[in-house]
């Protein structure tokens, strides 16, 4: 049985923290900002990994890396597996890379085990999913899913003026496959929740089953700047108060709509911001998420009649402009399935969770049926140099990951 | 009668335009900045102006401008009027020079009606009302006032670095007179309200009968960043929706102290800032002003644990620093009499009222028997270029202002 197949705890964490010291900062975190020297750095270890086992790595226009395990059956689709390796300029060890590392591992048990999968498995690591340089998350899997044109990913900017075509050059790292999605029977990634729910029920695993749908707003709240000291209440029009009845709305439309409902104000700007001036302005996001689109939907619809009300009891005027909305990713059953069966028969307590963070995995799964696994991190912490989890969070993670791609790539096909 | 001797409303208007030329704005307001070259042209006019009455100009150490109309008996002590020249960066072109040009035109109708008061009359230019320039507001009054020493006041730099005693010498106003409190009958001082209570009860003069107590806080709500995608609701412990409702308290707790309350949150820091991050940190300002200490301290008491509740039931703590409470300043029932008195004997309605805002009367006040006289401003709007009175309201403040000075200058004393 597949149970009898272990993944090598140790050699997973050893190689995890090979990768950290790539980019290691002094609080214990990482800064392996994408297409920079650092990163190269990361890719070429990787590459070098991967080689060592015999697998062929090649390289998109956008920089993803592929690295590929020959099946027994050639026409089979590869089913694929991984994160990324570029990190947020404070950010931790495991985010994006427990995914390609343990993917790793799983390579190396396959090849320790002298197993050959019915299907072929790819590795990857996609290009700059965290955004922090360019300002585009999700860059590489959104140019694999043509959600992005390359030509607008090529002439992006980072601060210093470095364009990501330019960029991809001086490592080295612009490939000369095409950034295009290929067929594939399946995709599988393995991330830290980022979130607390893991962690609190004591889970080790969380089956992804897909990702929130989302709505983000930008909002202007306009009154009068006034004297703080001369202004009557009946006489002002205060921004701040009215903006401060919008954010406690905020919190309370998530909360009705139970654990599973998001609502964040994350950003605000007071103006003129004087101690004793009444705000005249206040700017600020708005952003809601919940697994149901139906839920997100109805948010659009009483959202903003909603917060026009309190802001015009306050004298106040609102612009509130819908920046964009995504509807919620389901992930495929069947990948899913595999995620499920795999931490029962390993009697991996377990539950099912849905994303609410953007993933490479919730582009992928518009062209490849997808899935992904979720462990624990400590106190939830992330995009955070304290972001944490343990050896053998790691080790079921990877496990679980090694059994559910397994599974997939050796499945009996139907016929026709 | 006095009210057959009018003060000149066309020469105050053409001064008060005159005055406002020296560091007109494109915008039509003011930037005068304290001893600054523009205020050094703004400080020449005025002297030059009161020379050609005979009066003798004197400034003492902290720049402050006192101009000497002799009365009849040489031992009473001089009735002082006046206010300051000083602006905002993007001041009006009456808060503070309509008090000072109004004290021009008492001192040239005296002049052209060949009045000898009783008492000598001296108006005052206070130095740095404003705190625009160094960040210390009412400077000037507060020097003469012993509040603050002269070694403070002197080391105190602008942005540029630049010292207050420097910035005295450049223009050549450090003078040779100590900058303390010598004995004085009376004060008056002119302003324009800078709220809209005036204006929207259609007064044309407000007795004002002191200011406002107050007491200021800095607040800080500490919480917890976390990814506003994957925590949820009872795992949250947002330090803006903490901060918000207590921004709806100081709002309340206004509003429950009638039309003479003021709460105000004017400044706001959220932390990190970020979209997508449940803010972890709020740093904020609290203030509140009342005329009657009683409701003041009474806040002092309940304010502070009504907010660390609203904040604990978040999950977040609440860092309250009191920063000062200032007891309110009742001015001098006599003189505040003068100042009521004028207004019903030319007819003017009027209404008491207690200063919002601090000015140079305030600090003034606990030497001298002390009242003010406000005039309405357009939209009660105040440092800011589009401040704006009428020339008709001018007019009126100013003969009010005639009236009670002539008044005490010439009040009978009681023997002995």
């Amino acid at each position: 049985m597949q149970t009898n197949q272990r993944i090598d705890g140790i050699r997973l964490w050893d190689s995890l923290m090979a990768m950290a010291r790539i980019g290691a900062t002094p609080k214990g975190g990482v800064k392996r900002l994408t297409l920079t020297e650092v990163d190269k750095r990361g890719r070429d270890q990787f590459r070098q990994w991967c080689e060592a086992l015999g697998l062929t790595v090649r390289v998109d226009a956008i920089g993803n890396m592929f690295a590929r395990r020959e099946g027994r059956d050639p026409t089979r689709l590869p089913v694929l597996l991984g994160s990324h390796l570029d990190s947020q300029p404070s950010g931790g060890k495991f985010d994006g890379a427990l995914g390609v590392i343990a993917g790793l591992e799983v390579m190396r048990t396959l090849h320790d085990l002298n197993i050959t999968t019915e299907a072929p498995i790819e590795l990857v690591n996609w290009t700059d999913e965290e955004g922090s340089r360019f300002g585009h998350s999700l860059m590489g899997s959104g140019a694999w899913s043509g959600i992005y044109t390359l030509d607008k990913l090529y002439n992006l900017k980072d601060p210093d003026g470095v364009r990501v075509e330019d960029a991809l050059d001086a490592i080295g790292y612009r490939g000369p496959h095409p950034a295009a999605p290929f067929p594939a029977d399946a995709y599988f990634e393995l991330h830290i929740e980022q979130g607390p729910i893991l962690e609190r029920e004591e889970k080790p695993i969380g089956i992804v089953t897909g990702a929130q749908a989302m709505i983000w707003y930008d909002a202007r709240v306009v009154g009068q700047d006034a004297h703080a000291g001369t202004t009557p209440p009946s006489a002002r029009r205060d921004a701040l108060v009215a903006a401060a009845r919008v954010v406690d709305l905020v919190d309370r439309l998530m909360r009705e709509r139970g654990e599973d409902g998001r609502g964040t104000v994350g950003y605000m700007q007071v103006l003129p911001n004087s101690r004793n001036v009444v705000p005249g302005e206040v700017r600020f996001s708005v952003e809601f998420r919940h697994p149901a689109d139906a839920r997100i939907a109805g948010l659009g619809e009483s959202f903003p009649a909603e917060a026009q009300a309190l802001v015009a009891a306050t004298g106040c005027k609102l612009e509130l402009t819908e920046l964009f909305r995504l509807p919620a990713q389901p992930f495929d059953a069947g990948c899913v399935d595999l995620v499920r069966q795999a931490a029962a028969r390993l009697g991996l307590p377990a539950r099912e969770i849905v994303s609410g963070a953007g993933h490479d995995a919730c582009y992928v799964a518009r062209h490849v049926p997808t899935a992904m696994i979720f462990t624990p991190c400590k106190d939830g912490l992330s995009h955070n140099e304290e972001e944490s989890i343990e050896p053998h969070e790691a080790e079921s993670g990877c496990q679980v990951l090694f059994e559910a791609v397994l599974a997939r790539a050796n499945r009996a096909l139907s016929a026709g």
